[in-house]
């Protein structure tokens, strides 16, 4: 068994995980952002060992933590470098980690823990695997020949922050006009509520109203109930998507290369489009093509990926 | 000894490389990429075969042949999958060749090769290298751990087709705004062109004029001979540059890039404005940087990377 420690800006989540890749028991706690960042690594270890005796297991059932964390990691040494939405910088996890808790500990970004997770329940193991998260942002994992991918600095890969228009829109990072900026979660709502205010008394302004809330999928939802705006703000949406799926493919040529996220509840709505977007545009079109396929594990895939992180 | 064969559109150029990465020999000929592509095939191996002997050895000598090519290569299977401008389609370049001279042949596309032969001649070795020649268009290669990354199908990784502006201008390969419709020297001519024409006056336009062409080092050319419009020129360039370069660093984070093609002879009027773009730009601040270098071996990168292949 080994433990997986999701760490977020809002939650810790901590799974126990076993060898057949399944949650044996998940349990969460506030992150409380604000706190010393020691307080935080107490807390997350001291969620590890409540995780493992809520199963019913002892520590000597547990082979090794990882931890998926947001921001860059030195996986080497085991340190949190820095990440901008919980104030961490430099956090040595591993020794922290081990003050509590005496088993290795492995540390990695987030959105690659995300990914090996993906990879690690494909029943045919790719060479070369990308996925793609839509959340907040876009996280991005690659994992070549069984490994995350991490770059020489641990930086790789930040799918999220390829261009896609130079003269687009401003992006967190500093850049203009990221891949996040036009098909993350956080754009699509952005393009939906755009499109409400534009067509106040279209069927997606009610459906909006009704729900309560905007989300990645509103416009799909509404698209359902005939709403005929939708298809325009699915359409762009999912060239947004594909543009920057098809740099992917470009840049690393991967077997498999799935997209998670909220809005990929929507099911072959998103994929047929997008997988035909890029079987239109990607540059080599004489030899096997890439899959484009939907994420299997979700919100888990943090978790499974962590735990099964072994360097 | 082995031999590298670089296949171009116009030349067929063979070199024989020694053990320290010298070229001992090195010969051309026309590619006349009209002509069935076995008698290129031919023309290959019996440049080959002169290469050696003309460098006063013999085939015993020879440990193996390296090819080069542009377009998709099945470097698996030996087979030049697809190459638009030579007009070869799934040509079984290792049994064509092996029928002339039995040794073992491998082959890769061209922009890997000479990445290879980059990362080769450094003392040394990054984890991670990655390399882009500004030429007629962008070719792009990276090396992990001392492999040519080609991606699952041999594809990767297609650096110069990545967005700039995906609003932008169309580019050969089907899609819209791509690295090397902006950075290519091919678009640094357009661009010098351009600005020729709405400065006809300009010390630009009588350096172009006295040079009875336009180049990628001209508008650098006038600079130096004080043209004021000059700067516009390079800075627009170089963020063009630097822009497709920060998206290679947020994506594979190599200890080392490496920029070559004619313009690279302009030195640090190129480099360090683009070292200072990628600094600013790059995702991940915090963390040891990517270094960002001219290539050394120029025009030769590609034969001797091809003919250090071996796998």
């Amino acid at each position: 068994m080994r433990i997986g420690i999701d760490l977020g800006g809002t939650n810790i989540k901590a799974g126990l995980v076993n060898d057949k890749l399944e949650i044996v028991k998940k349990m969460s706690i506030p992150t409380n952002a604000d706190r010393p960042t020691s307080e935080i690594m107490h807390d997350m270890a001291k969620l590890a060992i409540d995780v493992v005796r809520e199963a019913g297991y002892t520590m000597d059932d547990v082979e090794s933590i990882g931890i998926g964390s947001p921001g860059t990691c030195d996986s080497k040494n085991g340190i949190l470098v820095y990440a901008n939405n919980i104030k961490f910088f430099n956090a040595p996890m591993r020794a922290e980690i081990q003050k509590y808790i005496n088993k290795p500990v492995y540390i990695d970004n987030d959105a690659n823990c995300a990914a090996y997770g993906e990879y690690l329940v494909l029943d045919k193991k790719p060479a070369v695997f990308a996925a793609v998260t839509l959340g907040t942002g876009i996280g991005g994992g690659v994992v070549i020949d069984g490994h995350v991918f991490r770059g020489f600095n641990g930086t790789a890969p930040e799918l999220g922050h390829t261009t896609l228009d130079m003269n687009g829109e401003k992006c967190n990072c500093g850049r203009v006009g990221c891949f996040e900026k036009y098909a993350s979660a956080t754009a699509l709502i952005s393009q939906t509520k755009a499109a409400i205010e534009k067509n106040p008394d279209s069927i997606l302004a009610k459906v909006a109203e009704k729900e309560g809330k905007v989300s990645g999928r509103t416009a799909f939802l509404a698209e359902r109930e005939g709403c005929p705006i939708c298809k325009a703000v699915a359409d762009k949406y999912i060239e947004y998507l594909g543009i920057g799926l098809v740099n992917v493919i470009n840049n690393f040529a991967p077997d498999v290369v799935c997209i998670g996220g909220g809005v990929c509840g929507e099911g072959a709505r998103i994929l047929d489009p997008v997988k035909a977007y890029c079987a239109e545009h990607i540059y080599c079109k004489y030899v096997e093509q890439t899959e484009v396929r939907i994420a299997k594990l979700g919100n888990d895939a943090g978790i499974i990926g962590a735990a099964m992180l072994d360097e």
